[in-house]
């Protein structure tokens, strides 16, 4: 190259250079990314658990809005703007999780047995994607249609050796941890024993103790709607004495959705400057699955998909987002059998009460004609008579199946919709992982479910 | 910015201009890749197909190399190198795909309904990938360990309104469409109804009309092994009259790996100067997995996996290749069991034998003593009484089940390994789609299985 040439200057070349200087600059801006202002401190983490959640539920669900609703889950336009990868589920020591040492592995990277919150187990805690937001200044949140206390917002919340003790929980979520939202059902472990369907075996009411603590206290849809956020930045939303409703059955109670819960939750944080960590779980997916009643299933897997839709709308305007959406473990081995067609589907969205809320309507002892009546107002079926005493079979407990009868009826309306189960508990299968926003290309690939926490760390761990 | 003092020339600035105009040059071939040369016209497409291959087959697979082989899946190592998604699986018509709707929608990017081969239900045929390959003067492939005949393969090479016109499927494979190499099971479809064995219905032997139009024709493992690729641009391989083995028992015949004939296609295909394309098919995973024979499904994953390896490896070395690796529709709604731990995988790996060919030394009619001999045979287990007694107690077929006592011993061995089953037979559950290559990246996020024909349609279609 004639470097006599390129040097040698008249002022008719000047534009030469000038062309030459701003396509340097401008390539070195797109070279050396690294180079541009680091982005604010400010960040958001949203993590969207469907507990018992696996692909087949899913893809139920997205064929239901296909043939259904003639529209598409909010889902599938995230997985198809973000990115998409499998985990896998196992607990230390085994093959199949259950919420508890699945909720460790996504809230803290770690793995621990069955039954354990957020240490190991022999012990030794392992700190949380919650508690690290909270270290940095984060305003935190936790939403569930569980008991708040229950399994999958415990481990984000709280160590224990054992799930089951929840009046702990309670305790180190409010007052230990500090969670500055948290909305969804369980009031049982906040109130002292002596209140009825109280859960504690002590005096303390950790709503006087809350309210004390600054926390806003609501306990129906219509207080939730009226929150003003800005002056709520603590928010103790308890809206049923245990879980909450099916959302088949929602419309028969004061409950929120998950959605309204979620968007107050948004509402609430986004107004921290420091940005906010939000955990929100479909939790009665795996509750239906655990009961194979496949219609109040779908109807909890599309309630999750709005708050789906509100957290990647918010997503999409706020990039410095990390919005992840997973799964703890697949309940029931669910399966559209050989044969489903969309008829089968249209059938499904026809049931009106979940199987458990038509059993309770039946009452005991389980007669046939008030079987036939109550199946007949809230599914599209009348019972052939050898399905009514298929049900009437087998009345009493059983060490396996504590209501036996509502097992025979999700049985019998599940073939009606030709809808398969492999067991009432859950299974190893892999699940879905996808995400926007920083880090979320992580997701990418298959991952061992402990892989989540630890992207969530990183995150939240960066300067 | 003062651009005298940048146009200033002194000979001491000579060594500015150097280095802005070597990074400029630098910059703008990170900036315009676009300019960089066209990649050569030679492409090659390589599309692995595990037939009936869910989740939940992966994840035991997945789960057997980490606690029995101490060792990762090629998959995983491709998933994490590449591009994961996922997609859904409906027929025309309905929800649950038979291997001929999912095999037409890969092939063609069309949906059609069960049972139909690469054409519209009304008949107007869809055009395959592998003709597309045809077309553009590329050498095409086809490897299944099922009859080569069967569903999978026939929907890339044939067109037919129902699967089972396997006479017909073979003339198309081998005169019309002319696949370069085919390699698997079927040897019945290719030899006149006079020989043992056949299932045609005239007098033609493929066998002879394939060796005049240029086919080499081999048989065995050893035949296989032998070929010098150099010399067989035409290649039949058919070493089963029906079905290839179960991987499983395997070593009881004369036959090759899948990873053996995937290696050899690969050896002759890559030689040819406009590329190639080649389906490979995992067929059995499906067999077993109809059978609920969770040992054979298991190992046929694994042999599934060494073709994986084998292609990966090729496509790394060969940027030029679009590799996908996906699965048709889920079979047998398969789960590990919740309770189910690392030993229940290592008794499974211990079962020597499919199902199938242990009821086959155990005969008719079928005894407590042969069957329990040929169980402590080939499995870890001595049945328990009632299991015996389970076996036996049914041993006539049944129009659902054509072999009941093999499907009960299938039972009662899954239930030894914690595995459950939701049927025997498809499911409509997601699968996984994942690759590497050029258009691989439109994977990522949740599709149709057409769009995995329209991926490779596109990149066939590119100039």
């Amino acid at each position: 190259m004639n470097m006599r040439f390129l040097t040698r200057q008249t002022s008719k070349f000047r534009w030469i250079w000038l062309t030459i200087i701003t396509c340097l600059l401008f390539s070195c801006a797109l070279v050396f990314p690294d180079r541009a202002p680091k982005p604010p401190l400010q960040r958001n983490v949203i993590l969207l658990i469907g507990d018992g959640y696996g692909f087949s539920h899913f893809e139920i669900a997205r064929a239901v809005k296909q043939h259904v609703d003639n529209s598409t889950l909010a889902q599938i336009n995230m997985m198809n703007q973000g990115n998409t990868g499998y985990i896998s589920t196992p607990p230390e020591n085994g093959l199949v999780p259950d919420s508890a040492a699945a909720g460790t592995a996504l809230a803290t990277g770690h793995k621990t047995e069955n039954g354990v919150l957020s240490q190991s187990p022999d012990g030794t805690p392992y700190k949380t994607a919650l508690e690290m937001a909270k270290a940095r200044g984060m305003a935190t949140g936790l939403v569930s249609t569980s008991y708040i206390t229950d399994a999958t917002p415990a481990a984000f919340s709280a160590h224990s050796p054992t799930r089951s003790a929840y009046a702990n929980i309670a305790e180190q979520q409010l007052l230990i941890t500090g969670v500055d939202v948290m909305m969804g059902g369980g009031r049982e472990d906040f109130i002292p024993e002596s209140e009825s369907g109280s859960r504690r075996k002590d005096t303390r009411n950790l709503l006087t103790e809350a309210q004390a603590a600054g926390y806003t206290i609501v306990s129906t849809a219509a207080e939730l709607a009226r929150i003003d956020a800005a002056h709520a930045p603590r928010l103790l939303g308890l809206f049923a004495i245990h879980t909450m409703a099916f959302e088949i059955d929602r419309a028969t109670t004061n409950e929120p959705s998950l959605a309204l819960m979620t968007q107050k939750a948004l509402d609430v944080l986004r107004l921290q400057p420091k940005g906010f960590f939000l955990m929100v779980e479909g939790a009665r997916i795996d509750h239906a699955a655990h009961a194979n009643d496949a219609a109040a299933v779908i109807r909890d897997v599309l309630a999750f998909d709005e708050a789906v839709r509100i957290v990647y709308q918010f997503a999409r305007e706020h990039p410095e987002t990390l919005l992840i959406v997973t799964a703890d473990h697949e309940t029931g081995g669910v399966a559209l059998n050989y044969g489903a067609t969309p008829d089968h589907l249209r059938l499904l969205m026809e049931q009106q009460r979940s199987v458990e809320a038509m059993m309770k309507e039946v009452g005991k002892p389980i007669t046939a004609g008030a079987l036939q009546s109550v199946v007949r107002r809230y599914t599209p079926f009348t019972l052939s008579d050898e399905e009514v005493e298929h049900v009437l079979a087998q009345q009493r407990p059983t060490p396996f199946l504590s209501n036996w009868a509502s097992d025979l009826l999700a049985g019998v309306l599940s073939a009606r919709y030709n809808v398969a189960w492999v067991s009432r508990s859950h299974t190893g299968e892999p699940l879905f992982a996808f995400g926007v926003g920083p880090g979320a290309e992580k997701l990418r690939g298959f991952h061992d479910n402990t892989y989540i926490g630890k992207i969530i760390a990183s995150f939240l761990q960066e300067e």
